[in-house]
């Protein structure tokens, strides 16, 4: 039996950077292309920084990225301590990526830092920028250990 | 013989996020906390991640984690590949920072992926966000190898 699809994209209103951020997360636990990439503005400029430092520029490229990605099935990743900083046209979000992943003793939770921006477009908001890294360990203390910093 | 100073901050334009951009690497590359700290804009959700995974949030928190950065001299560091999403009251640069360090066979390079963020102000441009994290050892290729990537 097909599982049952949620509404398309493009019935969604989008009103807000956080109704954009919401739908991109739910993407990601769905394993769900055609769903996330639809959240991304048309401009060849839009960039994403996957967790291990690869640079991606532009939807084709963001686009492979996420497949390669999708291909190891879902992921089960929730934001937390989301920070906004929201103007007119455009926001930039400041979280943290709580993602369980399987490790050698099993299932284990890892922490990722991600800054998103978004930018009101005729459409909607649209995401222009997501850059995820990895976190501490455990769950980070903001600003806790400025003496580790190399800048 | 005290050192020749650059002109204060507040007396330069920062007629562009490019401006700010150049400002904000020479500031690093100067060790000049005062001239770094001018750059940012004056909002308690501007948002600093350093490589090292920290977030820091707000204007006092991201001071401190520079002075503690800076304590340990200049940054020899030198953006590169910018790639410039523009708008008319915002931008987001992503680019790979060049890093010259001390490493144990002596000075090596290391790459630093960034997401830096800015708005214009009633004062001119500033930095609302700044995303640093590994980037590959060697120079990454934009891209390259999504197989390699976790999400």
């Amino acid at each position: 039996m097909p599982r049952a699809k949620p509404p398309p994209i493009s019935t969604l209103a989008l009103a807000s950077a956080g109704e954009v951020e919401e739908q991109f997360y739910a993407a990601l636990r769905r394993a769900d292309l055609e769903a996330l990439m639809t959240l991304w503005a048309d401009d060849d400029d839009i960039v994403c920084v996957h967790p291990g430092g690869l640079r991606v520029i532009g939807p084709s490229a963001i686009r492979a990225s996420f497949e390669a990605v999708f291909s190891n099935g879902p992921i089960d990743i929730h934001p937390e301590k989301v920070r906004r900083l929201e103007a007119p046209a455009f926001a930039v979000h400041s979280l943290l990526e709580r993602v369980r992943v399987r490790g050698a003793t099993g299932a284990e939770t890892g922490w990722v830092v991600a800054t998103n921006a978004y930018v009101e477009t005729p459409v909607g908001w649209r995401i222009v920028a997501h850059h995820a890294s990895p976190g501490a360990r455990n769950e980070p203390q903001d600003g806790a250990d400025p003496s580790a910093v190399l800048h």
